[in-house]
């Protein structure tokens, strides 16, 4: 090791994924290793992302982390697995301008700092901790010089959290689930990068909710030991699932990805309603807005809009292209219209080009919408649900990690190795 | 046929039933033939019934139906199906002292009356069609003479309303479903009769919904045609139910019985889940209802309460006793308080003895109940849910149909053969 005091970072950007085929069910706890294979869309790092600055300096004492500027312990068993599978595969790091040199086995020694930031309200359901644990390795990785590539990288965030292994690539990606004892072949491997089919518009509706949500690594857990139904799920109906969702996504098929993201999201809820005690994860407001779907969808003969839903009451809805996403924004505020004094602007957020599409500039234009087509049909009033819907992300299909240059964008000061 | 001018009668009261293990599929449309076998619990006919009079005279020009008061239409295929069955196997019937005299073949010829009434509201989602259609076939049985047992009148009501058939029994009552492909050998059958286990106590809570609800013929035919794990459902997991249930209810095993009886509700909604496109007949009541059942059950540490739901949000509650009947009275009331407009003696109808049991003789009562002690513990305020309970009912295991022969019961004029 060369002199002391310095701190050498490294800042990375990972994204987070929503699964079209879900993963629901764990056969190895402390390995993370699933009962099924399962498929993501990548969404763009713009709108939801994690950024994590790591540091290493032999003044650290113990491994430390931040997130979103509260400490928080590294204890936990799923931490030290990444952290020990990562320090295992660290080389030598040298910078001779900062006079840092780090051999192979100076990293079994030396203690990292991590500091990790979400561009989205952590608490929201919109697996934060698949890209905080995707973001922890993908940075470890780069300050200890792992030189191993994001497939073996998947391995290891998969240890931290399952669906983190998905982040470590953009576009459509597909998680096997492997055959090995020791999980070295349960991985995560790119389908399509980000571009194959970038006329995907993806809509967040993140729902209001009262109830306190069963945790996903307890849920599955109880589904796996109670429900009768996820085993026949597992080995009988997701493979088949892969191999179609794999083809529509090839083919860039939107009725048959919508069809099958629909069907999985529905049966991943089944199988949690057939668990004991039964879990819960969508409230009225989430079926409220999978009956608008399907009956639009239904009244335009072809797929607008698919949707599907995680272990929350948000919807996520996968617009065929940008038409299809600006008329679904309209039906969403129509039925779901901000409290009166809420402001437009952080009632709809992400990519606002959305909002403009659908010709809506402010409040003033939500309230003028008329019903769409489909349920003037019924000749029933439209009934709508102020407040429901916290707020609405607009995104899409996006990147995978990258590591972030512009050290002003590090979360770490260089000289204390503290979180800015 | 003897003078004319006379108007024979027969009037019948006829049970509505709740499954317990849960009958969600057809293989035969037409029959009405079931993918798997079911049990009932038949309620109490004091609270919950369908009384009918019917009805013959050489007057009467064709087959016409009053239900609650409004002319119905009795052309439906089904009803046709009824009626066919029941005059090809009516016997002689005679009245000396009236004149009347019937023959077998006369039969072909006569037209009927039938005028039905439920003592509950028809919208309410219980199984009203159930009732009904038992009670139609079981009055116009006794007003023909046939001379079929039970068992083959369930067949025909069956081919009116699938789960018709088992509110021919009071007590428990499975619905084989057979094998014959005409349908022959799938019936009712009584398991126990009401006496059996006479100490449960079954509360129903009515919850308000606006939501239009998928009719349950068309629900179960998309589950049949459409979800990937209903027929896994019918043949692997019931037929293990039944089994257990029998012994269940043979051995008055409640925790058993309870076990069974929710993991079914929770498996038929789940399958509805995983329909294309998928079926809510829960909401967020219903939910919060079994999680506060569930919450109880295991702070007690043995069940309490069983809880069931059929195509609709409306919660059937079976209490081990009276005692556990007073306290989930109790807990209901606590978190679904009335509205301040509403009577206590519309709010909780029925057997008005679990209320006493409960201590609550007014509105003052029900303000005054202190939070139950498994919430107590949780240290988070209890909500409440004001009116989104509409009433509950407290009712009991109940006895099969009955012929009233009190004439006053009646309610076709003797005279006129129409609707007193």
């Amino acid at each position: 090791m060369a002199a002391e005091n310095w701190v050498f970072t490294v800042t990375a950007q990972t994204p987070t994924n929503i699964a079209v085929i879900k993963y629901w069910g764990k056969r190895d706890e402390d390995l993370i290793l699933p009962i099924n294979d399962s498929i993501s869309v990548t969404l763009d790092p713009d709108h939801l992302c994690t950024t994590t600055s790591v540091a290493v300096s032999p003044d650290f004492t113990h491994d430390r982390m931040w997130l979103n500027g509260k400490e928080v312990s590294l204890s936990g068993g799923r931490y030290q697995n990444c952290l020990r599978e990562l320090r295992s595969r660290a080389s030598d790091v040298e910078d001779e301008k900062k006079g840092i040199k780090i051999t192979k086995k100076d990293w079994e020694k030396l203690h990292v700092h991590v500091v990790s930031y979400n561009n989205f309200p952590t608490a929201a359901g919109l697996a934060s901790s698949a890209a905080g644990l995707a973001c922890l390795v993908f940075s470890l990785a780069k300050l200890m010089n792992v030189k191993e590539d994001h497939s073996r990288l998947s391995a290891i965030a998969r240890q931290g959290s399952g669906s983190a292994c998905r982040s470590l690539y953009g576009g459509f990606v597909k998680w096997i689930m492997g055959k090995e004892e020791n999980g070295s072949d349960s991985i995560a491997v790119q389908l399509t990068d980000e571009k194959h089919w970038d006329d995907l518009v993806i809509i967040i509706a993140v729902v209001s909710s009262k109830q306190k949500e069963t945790s996903s690594t307890s849920g599955m857990r109880d589904t796996v030991e109670t429900s009768m139904l996820v085993e026949h799920r597992a080995k009988e109906v997701v493979p088949k699932r892969i191999i179609q969702m794999e083809e529509a996504i090839k083919n860039r098929d939107f009725p048959a990805f919508a069809r099958l993201t629909c069907a999985d999201s529905n049966q991943f809820h089944a199988v949690c309603l057939d668990t004991l005690p039964p879990i819960f994860y969508m409230n009225d407001t989430s079926h409220r807005i999978i009956s608008y779907v399907e009956k639009w969808n239904r009244f335009e003969g072809t797929p607008q809009v698919a949707y599907t839903f995680d272990a929350g009451p948000n919807a996520v809805l996968i617009s065929h292209n940008r038409k299809a996403a600006a008329q679904l924004l309209q039906r969403l505020l129509f039925f779901f219209p901000p409290q009166s004094d809420t402001d437009l602007s952080s009632y709809v957020i992400g990519d606002k080009t959305i909002l403009q599409d659908a010709g809506i500039q402010d409040m003033k234009d939500i309230e003028a919408l008329s019903p769409p087509p489909e349920i003037k049909e019924t000749n029933t009033p439209a009934q709508k649900y102020k407040g429901d819907v916290s707020y609405f992300i607009c995104t899409r299909p996006g990147r995978g990690p990258v590591v972030l240059t512009d050290e002003s964008r590090s979360l770490i000061n260089p000289e204390t190795g503290l979180p800015k």
